[in-house]
């Protein structure tokens, strides 16, 4: 490479790999992750974009049991109300999914957006105000870039109650939530998504999601 | 490293510098990205997480000049409005920041989500139906990323009105906006947003984003 701000064909090679290995990941090990690691991966992920350099991302690390015991009892009781809403000949399949990691995951995190920040001084917001909310989720994915590069495995739950997780979690009104996430060595990885080797659901060729204008 | 899904030191290193030099591009040369370049990041962003397995993304490629200038016209015309409405302490400094390539990029992107896709069968998004926008900008991220260890620079244009640019590219009505994207190749590189350069905002310490509970 020929400076720090470029990058050789290994390691564009290596970044592909990374994005083809990345998985939502269920199945954890109960070990913890090393003291400090989930902070450095903050810190890092705090390198996202952001609309206007809002910042908006609010990460909340929850440890106490009884907020965890809550999260896992909201996610059982919407996912019992989902499994109700399949079709009859997809409900069986559904029930046999593995949905969340929140049984053995070692850290779980959720992240929240604060649409109220004045942080970026509302720059380029004014048209699509949910850039705030998609700033959040940046920073939320480039986490799970770099802890999957680090062997750390991430999973995503959306099976939530939004309301819920606020009032469970004690965060201030306005923020919004992105979604909740479990962190933790996991038992195996893969390049085919969970749900692609259960026959849930099958990727489709890329050029069926581009069109030209 | 062990085998294809570990990543070693070095890598990791690397991918924390893409992060840090990723930069929301407004400043391109005018060059083409070489035949096939596009499709290929296309194809390696959608290696992105989806709910569901839903793959929402839509990626349209805007070519037709008519288009593009339909596009920038719409940015000039919400840039104006926004300026309008900047604080008068404000309002100098904002007309002085570019916040938009559209002049010189020779790739224009636009991304959508598509709330109706059938692809997922609806899983994990009846409570959280925005889930469906965040996999389309996770796509859009997973680009930037891949884009930018080619040397590519990516710009994430949020100042236009949704409806007039899904009119101006005759997509399905259901379609939803998650932005509108240049790419080309930067005429700098720097690890300092321009927003902060330009003395607009400045990034805040990782731990002010973090809370316990």
């Amino acid at each position: 490479m020929s400076d720090a701000s470029s990058f050789d064909p290994v390691f564009r090679s290596r970044l592909h790999a990374l994005l083809a290995w990345r998985r939502d990941v269920r199945r954890f090990h109960r070990d913890p992750l090393p003291e400090g690691t989930i902070e450095r991966l903050i810190g890092l992920a705090c390198l996202a974009p952001s609309v206007g350099l809002s910042q908006p991302w609010r990460f909340v690390l929850v440890d106490l049991p009884a907020r965890r015991a809550a999260l896992r009892s909201n996610f059982l009781h919407c996912n019992a109300a989902a499994l109700a809403m399949q079709a009859p000949e997809r409900a069986q399949h559904y029930a046999r999914l593995k949905l969340a990691g929140l049984d053995r995951a070692p850290c779980q995190l959720a992240v929240f957006a604060d649409p109220m920040t004045r942080q970026g001084h509302g720059l380029g917001r004014h048209t699509m105000p949910q850039t705030i909310d998609y700033s959040a989720v940046i920073a939320a994915h480039s986490l799970w870039l770099i802890a999957r590069a680090e062997g750390i495995g991430m999973g995503w739950i959306s099976i939530l109650d939004p309301a819920a997780v606020a009032a469970a979690l004690d965060v201030p009104s306005q923020w919004r939530l992105i979604g909740y996430f479990c962190l933790g060595y996991p038992e195996d990885s893969d390049t085919v998504p969970a749900l692609e080797r259960a026959g849930w659901e099958h990727r489709r060729r890329p050029g069926e999601f581009l069109v030209r204008r």
